[in-house]
């Protein structure tokens, strides 16, 4: 069934009933309580206070859920886009301030409305750009860079930096001052965390719980964490010691608020807002579609931009902040048995009552927790594995996935970006500027045309074939040009080149003009162009222009026709002239 | 013969002698008549002394003969590579200024230092980025914007622009100031020229010259324009009348000059540089290859971005600005019979006599007839059947060139440039993003697999086959996924789907993952994936990646055993499943 078109809400809305509001329950119980310490650590490795990660998880739920195709993606501040948007708004005020707080609101603002408008245009298709090894090496970088930035509240001692020169430095500068019970609590709970990953589970299973319970209590790991170290900071006065905490929060749902309309703000904003929404869409598209094929439902790009982008305005509306589907709570949201986007609205009632009530119990929740929940979410980003099978399979896109993690290690996460879209660019157009061409020659008494150089094939002097394996564009036009001139400059006894053009499937106005000069060229020095083998739709738009009136030569339909039949007329004319007036250029056709 | 790398002249100079020497100095004279008052205006319409255009047509020529390919290419100013230095010069200072002088020269060094490197690292397929609609536009607009911004000098008005509305605006401010003497010598000038392109040959044919000698002589025609309306300056004293003439000139060789270097003014430059240095580069090339072909010889692309890169640096050092490969003094230089890259040398010797001993002559010249020699030049530039040939070719190279000259003749050059390239670019990656993909069949009682839209074909809902008629690479990767899966929702039944990929010529590293994406999405959908008719080379590949170990299904030679024996197999193991201990992933290849 279609959903309708920029409401899908409409579609799902009608069968909703009691089991499905029983399932969606359930998992949104779940997400809400993996959500909350999650919320709080990403609003701070994006340089905001705390609570801004809760409200970022309240109105962009349910705009999602009331625009977005998938059922079971769950929005909200994920690190990635955190450690992109204290890049970004960085770069204009300092981290802390009003001004930082205000230029975050104006990226969520900036970035839902660029997605909207590619939804709307139907412009998804540029998320092509990013390819599978800039989008896999980019998200490893900014994991390390994330996982570096949150040793300083492991440590208790201060350093900054958009990238790894600076961070490490100022790590290292400040290593002397390292707080003792600070390291404790973060060494402790990050130990913890990765246990709770790897081993909780199987202990569950071994104590009677089911699989699938023992994995979903598992979830709440950070939750106890949480609980145990706050604890652990108010029973041992931990903050008279230097433990730093997240101190008062103000327990309210999310403020109404407006994002500032400053021109010269929008226009510093613009390139991240930009980047950020791509790479938010990509990581959360493909997060959606594994989601929906195990269900064989569908997730439609282009409306999926329009309920990323309702998302993102909604929590510049909301004083959140840049969002988009994370990986690890859709999955657990999945898991957690959610049918419909109306779990997505439960959680967001879940976090909205934690907003109201829970933060008073946060106050002397350490730092270091939340740093520590966030190297064991993060880490689990970096891929060693990927590098590897990509330099096995193709040298070019590991070096476009080399370019992305290095640049994005030395430089930051826009330069990476920025880089390895451009080289991945650079060689797709370098490589479709030159594609492959093979001089064929007849296997002998077949009828079939091959490769001089890899068969023991038949030819003559006077007729050269080229085959080219690839279609006929303004970016290998020249080459094409080129290619063909120089083969003529190397057979002084040409009197016939036929282009074979059974792999062409289109030629663009750059490349028809480019045959058209080689037919001219080949006339100057006394030799026909033929074309063989050209495909339907091809003929259809070459019967469009001047060429085939034009042509020195004519077009066959088969490639052994024109071989023999251009050899037979050489042989009985005992001239080199094609007559044209018997075989005129579309004799045949 | 190969010539020597990085010096052609090694190549053609051994087999130079006195036939060679006297056709190359006869074609010299010709040229060297044909470019006085072309240099001269160039220069004007750059914003530049007329002087520098005669200095832009010495030492630029020598350093193409040693470095260049073409044996007959002119190297010299020309008239949009002028408008275009008019433009990124005016950007940084005043036409007429020092600093606007001294902004010429670094755009010619920096652009020089730019084909250098472009030729060196073998970058010239970036000038493949110029489809041909969007030169052939850009040329077209760039030739408008000339001839108006030429009629203020007929008129003898002042108007000023880079583009149309601020040119014809100020134009027609101005209009009731027109200067009478001028206009005649304006309109008189252009009507002689254009009756000497179009008449004067076949009239001196009818006087009993031969055609070549009519033609050649004709081409001197500006001389006497030059000749006739200095004459008429002098003796009817039309100065004093309000007649604007070309005043004193220094008389002598080309000063040595230094190009600034100031980074900032560098910066500002670059992107003006790099604009003017690749479309200086793609006009010069088409001109060079067309020459070449006619007599079989052969240009270096990339060679050729060495030589246009020396003229150029030669032009930055010796009080010149930037100049390309001339299409008018080129076709004349090679129909005079010029056999070597020597006659360029006697060209530019020529020039510098005309430097040193004609340029007092040259005070009452007035710039009216400079004018009309420009507008005659440049109205041979708009061409107005190449637009109609694309439309009826193909509508989005016609948008690429619509969208070029209209941004060319509304914002100006620079602007108009990047905007046919980005929209080529653009229009290009969306088909690339979205490759033509037919469900096929069988037609029945034969081995031949066709589009189910197209034929009547046998197929099975339990089996799909997608037929994809293009490589698989980054930019269609997600199109796949999403088409794939698209597919599969629809086809509830499905067991097998088989991806043929007969006219697949590369799978690149996104769109292997996406491929492992759906055979893992099938898995969790119980269906498995094949492939079938994968080429040489992708199965090369594959090999070294884990997909084929992973496959749910196998790799089939050919599309028709894919589709029998999967059936075959289904109605005999009465079972949905494919035993695959039997017909393992690789068994037959």
């Amino acid at each position: 069934m279609r959903h309708a078109r920029y409401l899908p809400v409409l579609d799902w809305g009608r069968g909703y009933n009691r089991t499905i509001l029983t399932n969606d329950l359930v998992a949104a119980a779940i997400v809400t309580i993996m959500l909350i310490p999650q919320s709080l650590a990403y609003a701070m490795l994006a340089g905001l206070p705390p609570e801004i990660g809760l409200y970022a998880s309240i109105l962009p739920i349910i705009a999602y859920a009331l625009f977005g195709t998938s059922r079971t993606l769950a929005v909200g501040p994920v690190a990635v886009i955190s450690l992109m948007t204290l890049t970004a708004a960085s770069s204009v005020a300092a981290p802390g301030t009003a001004q930082f707080i205000a230029a975050t609101l104006v990226l969520a603002f900036l970035s839902g409305v660029m997605l909207i408008l590619m939804g709307v245009l139907r412009l998804g298709f540029l998320a092509n750009l990013l390819s599978h090894p800039v989008v896999s090496g980019f998200i490893t970088a900014s994991g390390l860079i994330i996982a570096t930035s949150q040793l300083k509240s492991i440590l208790g001692v201060s350093a900054s930096g958009k990238a790894m020169p600076e961070l490490v430095s100022t790590l290292l500068a400040n290593l002397a001052s390292v707080n003792l019970p600070t390291l404790i609590i973060g060494v402790t709970s990050t130990a913890f965390l990765f246990w709770v990953r790897k081993g909780l589970k199987p202990l569950l299973v071994r104590l009677g719980l089911k699989a699938r319970t023992a994995d979903l209590t598992a979830k709440a790991g950070p939750i106890a964490a949480v609980a145990i170290s706050t604890l652990a900071v108010v029973l041992l006065d931990l903050e008279a010691q230097g433990v730093r905490v997240v101190g008062q929060i103000p327990h309210s749902l999310p403020p109404f608020t407006v994002p500032l309309f400053d021109a010269e703000l929008w226009q510093r904003l613009a390139i991240p807002a930009l980047l950020l929404s791509v790479i938010g869409f990509v990581e959360s598209v493909s997060v959606a579609q594994t989601l929906a094929a195990k269900k064989r439902q569908r997730i439609n790009p282009d409306q999926e931009l329009i309920g990323l982008g309702a998302a993102n305005v909604a929590a510049s509306f909301s004083g959140g902040y840049p969002v988009t589907g994370g990986f690890a709570r859709s999955v657990v949201n999945f898991d957690a048995g959610a049918e419909t986007p109306v779990a997505g609205a439960y959680t967001a009632v879940g976090i909205a009552i934690a907003a109201l009530f829970l933060t008073p119990y946060l106050a002397s929740l350490p730092i270091a927790t939340l740093a520590a929940t966030i190297i064991v979410a993060v880490l689990s980003l970096v891929d060693l594995q990927t590098p590897q099978h990509i330099w096995r399979y193709s040298k070019p896109d590991f070096a476009a996935m080399a370019a992305t993690v290095l640049v994005t290690l030395l430089a930051g996460v826009e330069p990476g970006v920025i880089a390895g879209v451009g080289l991945s660019l650079a060689l797709y157009l370098w490589r479709a500027s030159r594609p492959h061409a093979a001089i064929v020659g007849r296997v002998p008494e077949t009828e079939h045309f091959r490769n001089v150089k890899r068969h023991d094939v038949l030819t003559d002097p006077r007729i050269l074939t080229i085959r080219i394996d690839e279609s006929l564009t303004y970016l290998n036009a020249r080459w094409l040009e080129e290619f063909v001139l120089e083969q003529v400059a190397e057979h002084s006894q040409l009197r016939h080149l036929i282009l074979m053009c059974s792999a062409v499937n289109a030629i663009d106005a750059s490349a028809l003009e480019s045959i058209e000069a080689i037919n001219h060229r080949l006339a100057d020095a006394d030799a026909s162009l033929h074309l063989s083998e050209v495909k339907g739709p091809v003929m259809d738009a070459l019967e469009r222009s001047h060429l085939l009136h034009n042509l020195t030569g004519k077009v066959w339909l088969s490639q052994n026709d024109a071989f023999s039949q251009i050899m037979e007329m050489m042989i009985r004319s005992d001239s080199p002239e094609l007559h044209m007036d018997v075989y005129g250029p579309r004799g045949l056709i």
